[in-house]
Formats: structure tokens, sequence, C-alpha cells
């Protein structure tokens, strides 16, 4: 029996402690007397911990006597937030990780000119307690299938695919390279395609899109599913009229394939609950867009139940590709957030708040404006409003706050609530893990 | 080459993990409704960090909206600094790291019943954290040897003592286990001897006590020594008479190994420096306390420089020893903090606060009255003034507050200022290091 | 000589003393163990200081140790802003001031049930602070004309009008009773009418609109004006046209008073820039609404220069009054506030934030909806967009949020930013008050 | 009847205006550029409220955005505690109050120069704001004596004194003027003598001394009493031996009123529980140390029952009177410390911790060193330990800080713990104040 360190090789401590290593250098260079002029107004880096702790998501830092110091406001993300992670998941090799690191803003002075993690002298450490982390993970799955596990950036700030300098490794390891962009395709293959694709230089021959029976009913609107409670029962029922209710959303996600100029194939994702007559529909949707479709059933059955799926993509591989990026380097960032949100999302605009559009004229002056666009929204709906569901028009993205992760590389809008360090539930998990008397890990699932 | 993973096996991380996981699980338990009826305000447990960052020292978290915790004040610790690390260096096995951290004291109810990790459900998910990180680090010296690397409590507040589990894993790969106490022998050796050895059950055959020609200079009390400035020129030109005028403290210290029934041996720890005069004064010293000596040159010419001193330490631990303890663990907190005090520092007596007083009374009633003490004071004299040179007497020693660390195994009188986060200077280290275009680490030394 | 006493017969320090010891008596009922419930979290109470503090709008309280009360997020307002003021301005004698006070929501528990003065048993002490303050305090201008001068809400969030009781005791002084409203006619009147008149029972015989030359130049929107600089030099060269060009706000305003069946006045209120010419635009504007107009020089004249308006309101008031209210306690709240913002502002509808929604759903089932609204809004436009001139439609007012002050009476939905605590400028005023050598003031102009 | 209005002629309410004036202006001053250089660590003006509020003594301000001023730690204190509170019962007149305003020290630039109100140009407003809080306020007794009540400072860490302009007023009003001063000889006739008399010039011509029956047997030691419980049983019966076992106290308070030069009459203040042979014991010591003595029965009796006690009085003024000061101006702040220790308190010597040596150095060195001292001690003993009983000797007085009230004029030690704001109780009296249905105010009593 293999079993899994939990720290594995120790990334993620090494973007904790490269990120709070920056944040201490920030606090010291207060401390020993600002040469640089940091408004200490619009210090932007926070600090991180791998742990779900709610109490310091806003904390008052530097109290007690001189030597404790300079009080100010603060908080502490997850480290998965943190722009160190979402710069390790982006870089292509040591140097230019060590040149990304000091490109990384931390704050403004008071007249907004950026202050960088270069001019606090730190990049230099970072990039060393970083040398080891760069180097990807390579496990094996339960078939001795090789995987690379590399970096985990925050799907809802930023990227959430693995990392460039994994992809570039492995696409030298076999025929095909897989690799998982999180979320639906608005989000996880639009940013693999415009910031990902961009960075790597890579080009995907095709696309896997995952439909599921009980997605597309959800996207029929006809059901009141809430997180964290169980599926309505009738959404099991046998119902392929509802399933095709829901087909505009996959619809819309093929064709933002397409917009990228790559194949798409659609992925059906079989549960136990599923009905053959409901699998039909979704292939019938794909066939109607043109798209390869399989049933898979890995879940259940193994790489033995992907066989279909890996066909299909194979065969979409071999089409010729077109792919580009939808929008250039050199368009304007607001240019880029209005094509995501106009041709992705399919929104009739964009809608800033008078603090996103000071932002977005902050970065430009300061040279911020070739990054591509991250936008941090919701994944429950195509559109920035959780309660849409399908494909839903006649509505503009609400953009209230701009961040820049200049380091990694993306500068990203905000649309809504954005939560960068999680709570603990009334019955967290850390409760019932334990060791038994044979030092056997207990209570993981 | 062989370079070093700058975050070796990861222990210090997975310390930190599991320290802030019972952080969070200690504010998610207020957060919650308090079912323990935790004391908000006598929450001894804070979080900790591998980073030297002042600002942490003192802050309140906990601020926001009703989902962001309740707000209290705390700070942060360097790693070292935490209990767990103190616990992980005590334990013999992970069963009773389990065991240990659970009974980890977290704070105390209105009433002053303490409230435990165990009681927060958390020990087994903190005893998973670590369940790698029990494991010794097999690593070796230039020559070659073997060398286990392994914990690292902090001096200050706890043992500054390696892990009982290497010295038990250790002890079966040769003729002789050498293990290092940090600090004096009034604190190293001393805790060694009183705590680790009652944890681990081995017993010393020999112990060598470090001179050096400078510090018995020092403890003359002729010179004007500051810490971070270059030490004055006087103290290296040749002077036989100061070496002597300091003997006292090294007179003191063989007599407190010898206290413990244990055979001495003074390892004089030569510098390019000094004169053959000055290293014959310390031997007479030796001599004339009955203990084996050898003048040691192993930073300047490796293990052959310390071939004398091997020897003489093979000799002295062929003699019969008479090993014991210098309190029984029935004794009562104030007899040993008294025991320690009296006998190997040279105080007349103990006196406490108020708030200590109260504290002991606490841990009395609470059960914790079976642990050794281990105390907080300065490295600089054997007394708790930093400014007594020598072996002084006719001084009191000041308990100012008394902590305990229950899943560790021991008390902690605290007497003078104690920091527990140290902070960056104006110059920090971190501003040096990088990263050459050769990817080689630079800055280092 | 006549010297005002800075203090007067201290009523703002009454309200200050009230309304702090209130605050007081909530941290004391959470220290004390919080019996009722009240969610620290949902504490609406602030505490209040008659100066501008900036440094006081956010602080965090209740550090140090447990006998230092509990933690928690709060801040202070000017007195001024101070519901105690709205209160003692809207009540009509001791036993209501003492039930006004009673009624006083200071939180909401989990459950969100409003927490009263009352229920923490401090609304009698308060009463018994303000038991002089509610005398209003009888003056004379330099004419030798009495006026009473009594209480001072803040017209940012309360109704900035005086007193009740002062007008209640003036009715019966002479001829006339002359009130001022604070802002212009669509706040101040419209506040008067609704909230002032329906609490004091006293109808208006006719209502004076102040107008001015450059205000209406403003009004034309072809002026670049900037508070805290000089006006342009244009605005003051003879110019009827743009006076005429911002005549569609004097209309309005003429509309607002007649809506609520009360006579309008108009009162140009000359300066010695002003020009004939210009004058007569806004006679003509007055009578082109079947308004009386009157020009005045009272500023340069005394009471001389306003006979003619003297004289104008004196008829107006003999016309027969048709006086009603815009709204009737039983309309809901949304309605009371669509009333105002389409019928007074001219806006088309109004939109609520969520959190605007869930507060007016709490103040409805609270069983506060009979209550008259105070809407929160720039006085520098009759809508809620400071930057359109005129009269403007085609708008939306937006509501951020909305707070109750039920002791005084209404409630408060708030139109963007609203700030209840000034702060001192980079030249203060103070700084240049002083006592000269013969114990005179100097510096207050 | 006559009423007295709660805030009497709003000294009270001047004194926090003036005061937190000063504190706005000090956050005014850091948020505009700090052009002082003033040491944000190093303010030592914090902010008063006239109101027991716990949850304001330890709090951070400044928190927020830019615009919200500079975060730091600081608190209220009660208002009685203010400088400006003592500054007003030492001046002189409005000239002397401006100049002594201006003298206040509010905390030190990082090289320990004393910053000024002066420098933050803010005095004179403050001057301004104590206009007429400067006029002592004229009331009457029940029997119609004209009484002046002026100025409140705290006898925790000022005078506790009543106001020298009241007293330079008073002197000319009868024949005898009457002032008293707080807490027992040692301490409020010490002050009244080498503060408040070195001050206003005025020499006394006698001294009062209270004694009671039950504060000697207090002082036998043979009772326990506890602050907010009956007093013990035993306490009250006839036992004038119990009253003769306290009579050291009382010895050393008539001692110390010779120790100035002045008369002393006893007043043996009656109580319905003492019996007379208790009364005689009082009477022989006063005769045996040849003071007069007069038993009062004033509470039960009005003035009539002071009728043997003025004569008292009268004899002892009519004597020759050789009042002086302990100390001279010119003995260091240390010499002055010393003085009342050993003379007035007994004590054997003084002690000073690290931090109040380099104070006194500070001040010392600032210039202050000619200011008078007011010792902060607990009034429950003549020494600094409330558990000491009688006239102890044989011990130091530990003086743990000195503060500086510069702008009042004296420099105060602290010895022991000293809290500047009271909180609230479990059951306050605010909770019990109303105002009855006719207006009346209830719950006084």
């Amino acid at each position: 029996m293999e079993t899994l360190n939990l720290h594995l090789t120790g990334d993620m401590h090494a973007v904790t402690a490269a990120h709070n290593m920056l944040a201490a250098m920030i606090d010291n260079h207060l401390y020993q007397g600002n040469t640089l002029g940091i408004d200490q107004h619009n210090i932007t880096w926070r600090r991180v911990l791998d742990v779900n702790d709610r109490a310091l998501r806003n904390i008052v830092i530097g109290l007690g006597g001189r030597e404790d110091g300079v009080p100010r406001q603060t908080g502490f993300d997850i480290t998965a937030a943190s722009e160190v992670m979402a710069t390790l998941a982006l870089t292509s090799s040591l140097a230019d990780l060590r040149a990304r690191l000091g490109r990384i803003v931390i704050g403004y002075t008071r007249d907004k000119t950026p202050v960088t993690a270069e001019q606090l002298l730190v990049a230099g450490s970072m990039a060393v307690i970083l040398r080891d982390a760069i180097k990807p993970n390579l496990l094996q799955t339960l078939e001795n299938t090789p995987v690379l596990v590399h970096a985990g950036p925050f799907g809802n700030i930023a990227t959430g695919n693995s990392s460039v300098i994994a992809d570039l490794i492995g696409i030298h390891g076999g025929d095909f390279l897989v690799t998982e962009a999180g979320f639906g395709a608005d989000m996880g293959a639009e940013r693999f395609f415009n910031i990902k694709c961009r960075t790597s230089g890579l080009r995907p021959d095709a696309a896997v899109v995952v439909a599921t029976v009980r997605a597309l009913k959800a996207h029929s609107g006809k059901y009141k599913i809430v997180a964290g409670r169980p599926l309505p029962e009738d959404l099991l029922r046998e119902n392929p009229d509802d399933v095709a209710a829901g087909a505009a959303n996959l619809r819309k996600q093929i064709e933002n394939i397409r917009l990228h100029g790559v194949s798409p194939v659609v992925a059906i994702n079989s549960f136990p609950t599923d009905h053959p007559s409901e699998h039909q529909v979704i292939r019938d949707i794909a066939a109607e867009m043109g798209a390869r479709a399989a049933v898979c059933t890995h879940f259940a059955d193994g790489g033995r139940g992907a066989v279909e799926l890996a066909e299909a993509v194979s065969e979409a591989a071999e089409e010729p590709s077109d792919f580009h990026f939808l929008y250039p380097d050199t368009a304007s960032l607001r240019d880029k957030i209005a094509a995501v949100a106009t041709r992705v999302y399919g929104a009739d605009g964009v809608s800033y708040s008078s603090q996103a559009a000071a932002q977005l004229d902050t970065y430009e002056r300061a040279g911020f404006g070739h990054l591509p666009v991250c936008i941090a929204k919701t994944h429950l709906s195509i559109s920035s409003d959780p309660a849409l569901k399908g494909a839903p028009t006649g509505w503009t993205l609400p953009v209230r706050e701009v961040r820049a992760s200049v380091g990694a590389g993306f500068v990203y809008p905000i649309c809504g609530d954005v939560r960068t360090m999680p709570g603990l539930s009334a019955n967290p998990a850390a409760a019932r893990i334990d060791i038994d008397e044979d030092g056997v890990v207990v209570g993981l699932s």
C-alpha cells in the first residue's frame, strides 16, 4: 500500500513561507522608516495560511509598543489565494519565477506609484524559498498512469489551472497531455486559453466539456438546489425533457470552445441515477452542435470507462486546429473585460463602480494594460448572477473592484462577493480525523 | 555537490500547520457558540509562523462582520516557540504524540478549568499532520558521519534540546550517541537531565562542558561586551590572569554536572586568537575540579581536531555513573523551581509575583504538579540578571509569570523578559539572498 | 456688549452625555453577561462627541484584560448626528421625550428582534440628563427680536429642522412664527411637512423658498463650482440668460411646496454682485408659477431689507391653505420612499440594494412601518447624483442602506455616501482662535 | 423647592470638550503629515468622557480608510482625570489658564523632546472653551451658607482639592474660608500644602483632621473590611480598646499637619453607633498630641452640631502659624518624592522601576524638575500597601511609573495600580433613575 504524505513535497508550505516573508519585509520596511514612501492605507499584500480560519480575515496588526511595528488593518487569505501560488502556476523556469516575483506589486505610494517586491529586496529570497517547489510532483493514478500534480491557484480569483511548468514537462511524456481547468468552460477553459496558453505558448488540440444529466436538469431552472443539502428527489427521476430544457448552457459552453478555434468533445459523466434516455438528449445536443460526445463511467469502471471518450478526443485532436486568443495583448483592459463578458458570458456590456474605474486607470498608467484578465465571478451561472440559469442574455457584468496580480501576470476584475479565506463549519472535518491505535489515519472519508 | 533543501523534510511547516489548525479550531469554537465556555480573555494558545514578523506579536482578530469570527486580542510566535515543537521534541512514539497533543491546554474556562485540544476534537488531526514529521531526518556531516536532525524547540522557553525520538533511534547506531543541549550547562544540561532524560528514560554516561578562553575572560567582569558589536580588542590579547578571574563560572558548571551524578569533560574550544598559557589555565581549573579536559580544534581541523576530546569522553564514560534527577516528580512545582534556582543557579531563594503565585496554584489544582519545570531565564548569566558574571550568589530568582506546556510535558516559570517572536533588522538577511543567473543560491553567508 | 456662551445652555453636552450613557450601558450589558442576547455584530448605537475627530470614525473598543469589556468594532459620530438630538428636536413634552428615549433601538438580537433603551433600563436616566435641555433657549437678534434656538439634528441623516417644542412655544409669541428648514425645499421643506408637522400637529400657512442669482446660474450647468474654491468669475457677470437656464430647479421647488397644499413665496436673497436684470428673471419665474416674490437685502440692511418679503409672506398666509402630507402613516415604507423619490425629487423609481431590502423587511416586521421616512441624499442636486443640475428626470433613486431612528420617529434610507463624523482640515479654525491679553476671544472670523 | 441642574453650569462638559479638542488636533496632526515629528508610540494624551465606560479604556482608533486617520492604540479616561481639570483647579486667572494649557505636554518626539498643546496651536481654543468654566459656581447649603463649588480633579492621580480660584475669591467672603482636601491627611493635606498653597500663595491658619471611631477601629488591624460589603457587626460594639489600638494612624496624621507648621484640630465625626467611651479615647489621643478636638454631629443636627468644632478651629487659627512647604521648588524630583515618602508616609525609602527612573531623567532634562510632586498611591493606608494599617514603618515606596501634568503643574509618580476610567456595576445607578409621571426625578437615592 502506498500512502500520500499530506504535505506532499511541501509546495503549499513553501508558497506560504515565501508569501509571508514578503509580508514581514513590508511591515519591517514601515517599521524601519518607510524610505519607499509606501502608503500604509494602500498595501494590497496580505498574509496567507493554509487553514480555514475566518477570524484572520480582518485583523489589526502592529499593536503593542514601539518595538512591535506600525499598527494597520490587514488580514490573511488561504494559501491557494496567494499571488505566489498563481505565479508558481504560470511560471516557466526558475529565472522567470525570480523575475515574476520581483514584479509583484505589494501596494502603492500616496501618488499611486506601484511598489514591488523587487524594491523591497525580497524577491531573491522568495525565489530561494521556492527553488524546490517549482519542480512538479510526479504521482501516479491507481492504474499507474503518471500524473504531475503541481500548484493550486484559487479558481475564485486566479486561473484555477495546474502549472505551466508541469505542462511543459508533461507534453514530452506521451502522446497526449491531458490537463484540467477548474469550474465551467466559461471560466476554466477561457482562462486556460487566454491566460495559461498565452503564457506557456502551448496550443490545445482539443477540449473536453464535461456534462452531467443533473447539471443540465439544474440549468432548466425547474429545481431548487441548495449547497450542502441533498439534491431534490425529483431531479433524479427519468426526465429527458428537463435535460433538454437545460441545453442552452451546454450549447453556449460548446460555442465558447469553438470561439477559440478548438475542437470540442462532450464527456457525459455518468451517474448511477442517470437514464439512457437522458444521456441520449445530451448526445443529441452535441451532435446538433457538430461536437463529438461520449458517455464515461470511469468513476465506477476506472480507465476502461473512459475509452469511448479517449477515442473521441483522439479523433478531435486530429482535426486541424485554429486556436487563437479572444483578445490581443495590446487591447485595453476594458476591451479585454468586455470581450470576455459579451462573447463568452453573453452579457450585453460591462459596468464599472467608480473604484473599479479608478483602479483600471491606475493599472493602465502603471503599465499593466498588456496583461490578460482573469474575471472573478460566480461559478454557479455563466452570468455573474448565481440565480440565472441556462445561457442568460440581457444582463450587464458589474465590476465592483479590480485587482492586479502583476507577478502572476493578470488583472482580475471582481464581480460580486469573493471570499479569499474560508471558515470552518460547525462540524469540521478536522474533528473527525484521527490516528487509530495502529497508527492508521481514520476519518478522512 | 549535495544541496540542502531549505525546508528540509518540512517538519517546521508541519508543526506550523498543526499549531494553527488548533488555533483555527479554537476561534471556530467561539464563533459556533462556545459550548465549552472558554474564557475568551484567558486563551493562552496563540498562532505561529516561521518568519521574524514583529508586527504579528500583538494583533486583534475577528474583525469585520458576523461571519468573520469573534473579536479578541492575540498574536503570533515564531514556530520554534510552538508547544507543538516542544511536544515533538519530547515524544517517544506516534501514540504518545497523539496523547500529548490531546493534553495541550489552550486556555481556561472562567472558573479556571483547563480546556484541552482533546476537548476541541483536534488532537487527532494534529497527529495526522505530524505523522511524517515525527520521523527524524538523517543527514551527514562533511566527513560522512550520520547525523539525526530533528525538532528545534526554542531554548528561550522550552528545552532547547533535539528530539527524544532521534536519541532513541540514534542510541542503536554506534558506540556513542552524542547530543547537544542549547545554552550553558546551567540551562541546557539541567533541562537535558531533568526533562529530557526523565522523558526518554536514557541515562547519560558523560557530559561535555564547552569552555572558551574568551567566555572565561568575559566572566571576569572586566570587559564590556555588547551583542552585535565586535569584541573589545583587549579581550584577544594574551592574558591568563583574566581567564583565571572568570574561573568561578566554569567551576559552577562542572559542579552542576556532578550534581546530577554525571562525569564531566571540559572541551576547550580553541580559537586562533587563543594563547597556550590561556588554555593551560582552563586545564588547571578542570584538573583542580577533578574533571578531564581537552583542547579541540575541530572547527579548523575537522574530526581530527577533536580526537583528544573523544578520548577523554570515552574514558569518562567508562567511569561508573550515578545519574539521578535533581528533584522527584512528586515534589511541588515551587520545590522544583527552588531546587533548580538554589542548587544549579546559586540563588538564595525564589520570589513570585502575585500572578505567578496564582498560576502555580491553578496548575497544582489542575493536576500539572507532577511535571518537571523548564525555567525561562537569560542565558547571559547563571543568574537571572544578565549583568551578573561568574557564579553570583546572594540573589533571588524573580518569577514573573508561569506557563504550562502540558502537552510537551513541563511547566515554565518566566524570569525576566522573554520574546517569542523576533523581528527583522534594518538590514535583514532576506534582502541579501538571491538566485544568480545559473540558479545558484547566493548571499547565504 | 453681550457675549454668547460658547456652550449656550449646554444642550449639546446634555445630548452627548445622554447618548454616551446609553452606549456605556450597552457595553456594560455585554460585559455583565448579555442576558438580552444582543447580537454584538448588530449593535447600531455608536458613541458621539461634539468635535471633528476623524480618527474616531472606526475604532475597536474593549481591548485589554477581562475587566476592560468585550472587544468589538464601533465608532463615534458628531453629536449633531445623535438620534438623541433628533429625538430632542421632535419631542413635544418631557413625558413624550421619556417615551421616545425608551423606544430607541440600539441593535438587534441574532433573530433580528430590536433591542431598546427601555430594555436596558437607561431611558429614565437619559431623560433626567435631558431634563433641562428640553427647554428651548431664548436669544435675541441684533434688532432685539426674540429667537428660540433649540436642537440641531444633522441635516445629512435627520430632519435638519429646529425643535417642535420651540415651535409649540413660539407659536404663542406673536402673529407669525418663522422657522427654518435646512437644505433645499426638496429636503428641508419635505421633511418639515411630512415629519415635523406630522409630529407637532402644526399646519404651515405659507412657505418661503430662498433663491439666489448665483444658485440659479449654477443650476444652468454651465459653470464648474468646486467646494472650498472661489466662485468662477464668469458667474458674477451680468447674465440673465444663465439665470433663466437654471429656472427648472426653482420651478420644481415651487411645485414641491404646492404639492403639500402650501402657498409659496420666493425670497430673492440679494448679493452685491447681482444685477437687476437677473433679479427680474427670478421674479418672472415666480410670476409664471403664480407665486409671490420679493428681493431681500437683510444681510446688508437688517430687518428693513426684508420688509417686502414680510409683506408677501403675510399675504400668502392669508390665502386658504390646503396643507396635507405626501403620504399617510399607513403606507408601507417602500411606498413612502417612492412617493418622495418620484413626486418630490422627480425620479423614475427607486432601487434597493439587497441589504436595504432586508432592512426594510426587518423594520416592517418590527412594527416600524408606520414611521415617516427621512431620505439621506446629497443636497447638491434635487436628485441623488450631485452632478445632475436643474430638475433632472430619467433617473432612479438608489437606496444602499436603511436605518431606523425609532426614538426620534423616522426611518432613513441612505442614498450615497453619508459621513456622520467630520474631520479637521489641514488648517483648522481651532488653530486660529485664542484669547488676547485682555481676555477677549479672537480669531472667530 | 430649589433643584440642582445635573450639569451645574457645564464645567465638566467644558473640560471634556477642551480635552478632546486637543486630542482631535493631535490625531489630525498625525493625519496631516506630522510635521512636529510626534512619536506615535509615545503620545500620552488620551481622550475623556464623563461616563463610567470600561470598554473605552483600551481602544484602537484610526481604522477604516485613508481619510479616517492614522491607526494607533489609545483610550478614554473619566473627565475628572483630565489634566485640563487639574489645570482648572490650580489656575489663578484666565491669562494663567491660557499659559498653563499651552504648557500641557501631549507626548514626545522620538528623541524624547516634549510636544506641547502650544505647538499644536490649540491652547487658545481650549482657553476659549473654558472661558466660562473658570468662574466658580456659587451654591448654598441647606442653611443658606454660600458655597463655591468648582473643579473636581481626580484624587487618584491629581490634587483632589477644589479650585485655587474659588479659594482666592472665597477668602474675601467672610472671616474664615473652609476648603476640603480629598482622602486622608497624608494625601489630601500634603497635596493641599505642597501643591495647592504653593500655587495659590495662600497660607492655612489651621487644619482639621477628621477622625471616626470606626476608622480607628479599622486601623487596629483586627477587622476584615471589604469595600461594598456591610461593616462587620463586631466593629459597631462598644470597644474603646480597639479605638486605642488604631491610634497610631491618627497620631501620624496629626504629626503630618504639624510637619508643615500648621495647627491641627481633630474633628470626631460622630455616628449613632458610637459610644462616649470611644469618643473619649480619641479626645485623649488628641490631648496627648497637644491638639484640640471636638465631637461633631452636623450630619444629624446641621450647623448646630459643628459649633464645638468651629470654636476649636477658631482658637487654633489664632495661634501663631509657622506654615512652610515640605520641600523647596529647587529640590530634584527624586528628593521631593523621598521627602513625602519618608517624612509623611513613614517609608524607609523609595525604589524606582527602570521605566520610572528613565521618565524622571526625561522630566529633569525637559525642565520639569521644579514642579511639585503629587504621589498616586492607595488611600487605604498611609503606606502604598492597602493591607498595612496604622502607621506602618520598615517599608519602601515602589514607584512604577512617573507621569507629568506640566500644564496643571505637577509630576505624579504612580505607586501601584491606578484606574483612570471606572466601569459600571452589574446593577448601575443609571438603571434606577427615572422621571415619574409628574416630571420629578426618582431613584437618585
